[in-house]
């Protein structure tokens, strides 16, 4: 049996068919238009599309899984605003299931990542695993015991919105001081554009002419020349990213932790760090049987895979 | 069927036999001794007159769970430190098994006083429920679609080791700035006592004369009064308290979160400004469905009564 993923980010539709071990068996990409009847219109273009490279038929798809960030209501299959993609309280699950007739649901992406990543990444062969994704914010999502957790009302593992720093900097949430502003390569990247502006002669202001030409590489580049502006903001960042993976371990003991998010391409000179904090922190940092810290295996991919399966792991 | 459930603490052992739906029909309570042998005995012979009084015998009884404070190791049915009690990496399970001739587990007392509020407490009807106990630490626990949580490792649900205060009060886990060392019962005793040293004309020093006799309930007292220093100290308190609350819910969305131990008889002192953090902070504050915010309903036997049942929710 067959499941189609479609991961709806605000520049492509990206759809595909996974078997129910998580493989990936065709994949198709178009631009998202803006508009419902268009966004409903593409998805089901892509889904079929992705279908026909897999070398199957429609009927032989159990469903549609579509993963979506902004502010959505799984139970009742919502979008309540996507504003990058013109939608506003929209039923979406059920106009892609009229127009595909297919049963379709739709889940957070973070969550539907974090999905991805167990079936057929970093959390293959084990029981639970929490994924953190470090990009404009900081996406989390959680399988435990086998099975997708999103709390009662599908609305969890907000965890970006964990304060870590009470009173710190404003977060989008509305809270002070969330992970998530400090976390994420947007915190980071503030972070490097704060202590440009106090040090114009920092080793930053060479791989970032401009404030704006900074990146969440830029302070890897620059702590490699052995500049001390650089270095105390990458220990600052590390220790925020340290701080809350502690905070999730402690709350949530996953049996895989992974970090995914372009950050996490800098493989071992985050995690390297990271672990020593975790091993000086964590609250089982005596035992045996510890939370492994990886980076995430999927990139794209993870949303695709973890929407098309949701109805097996829900 | 029934169940022995033993809540093991440094003063008393007190043990209760449970039915499957957590009534409580016969309890006892012996004071604890020092040394392994004797805690056994100790256990044995509460359990064995908690059994005599609900008038029923012990070959009608499933199996005894065990609620320790202090490190344990549920897998191994191990207490691995308990000071307290003298224990010292003792495999108590087995021994009390083998003494009353039942199969024995033993869990973490805040995740077995979780289980309790969710079978026969506060969240009695609902699927999915977090405890916090506010005492010497902050205990946590949880039952996540009605099945106890712990993690993989049976470690989890610490969350009163969150950190919310980035380098603030060490905490007695190592880290710094943890919700613990604020929100506990401890936590507020320091912070009035600090306010104290700094505010000798406060009305703090009428209800409690000397810094020794500050309580839980000294600045509730004080705050009546109209007293600034008093309000002040409660105001930072119930804001660390609300940020560890909203941190928990937009991590785990439970249906129900209670707040037990002694400061939570204040009720709506208590509830009414936490409420007001809620509906302005939580991620799902314009959801119709929030976590229901209330306080645990049973006292001393919600230990006794999740002790019994771990072994029907685990």
């Amino acid at each position: 049996m067959y499941y189609i993923g479609i991961d709806l980010g605000g520049t492509n539709v990206h759809a595909g068919v996974v078997n129910e071990k998580g493989e990936l068996l065709g994949q198709a990409e178009v631009s998202t238009p803006r508009g419902t009847e268009a966004v409903v219109e593409a998805i089901a273009q892509a889904g079929e599309l992705s279908a026909q490279r897999a070398g199957i038929s429609l009927r032989d798809v159990r469903s549609v899984g579509l993963a979506s960030a902004g502010s959505i209501d799984p139970a009742e299959g919502m979008v309540l605003h996507a504003w990058n993609l013109g939608l506003d309280h929209v039923p979406l699950a059920r106009m892609v299931s009229e127009r595909m007739e297919l049963p379709t649901l739709i889940e957070n992406d973070a969550n539907a990542a974090a999905l991805g990543e167990f079936v057929a990444g970093a959390g293959r062969g084990y029981r639970s695993l929490a994924a953190v994704t470090l990009g404009t914010g900081v996406g989390c999502g959680a399988v435990l015991d086998g099975k997708l957790f999103t709390g009662f009302n599908y609305a969890g593992m907000e965890a970006g919105h964990m304060v870590i720093h009470r009173g710190g900097r404003s977060c989008t949430c509305g809270r002070r001081g969330c992970w998530e502003a400090y976390a994420s390569a947007t915190g980071l990247i503030r972070s490097v554009r704060e202590a440009m502006a106090g040090h114009g002669d920092s080793a930053l202001w060479h791989f970032a002419p401009t404030p704006e030409a900074v990146n969440g590489k830029t302070v890897f580049y620059a702590v490699e020349t052995g500049d001390p502006t650089a270095r105390e903001v990458l220990d600052g960042y590390l220790g925020d990213l340290a701080c809350g993976i502690v905070n999730l371990i402690n709350i949530l003991q996953p049996e895989v932790l992974c970090i995914g998010g372009g950050i996490s391409r800098q493989g071992e000179k985050l995690l390297a760090p990271l672990r020593e904090v975790l091993d000086r922190e964590e609250f089982t940092r005596d035992s045996p049987r510890r939370t492994r810290l990886c980076v995430a295996r999927l990139r794209g991919e993870a949303g695709i895979i973890g929407a098309a399966l949701v109805p097996e792991y829900r």
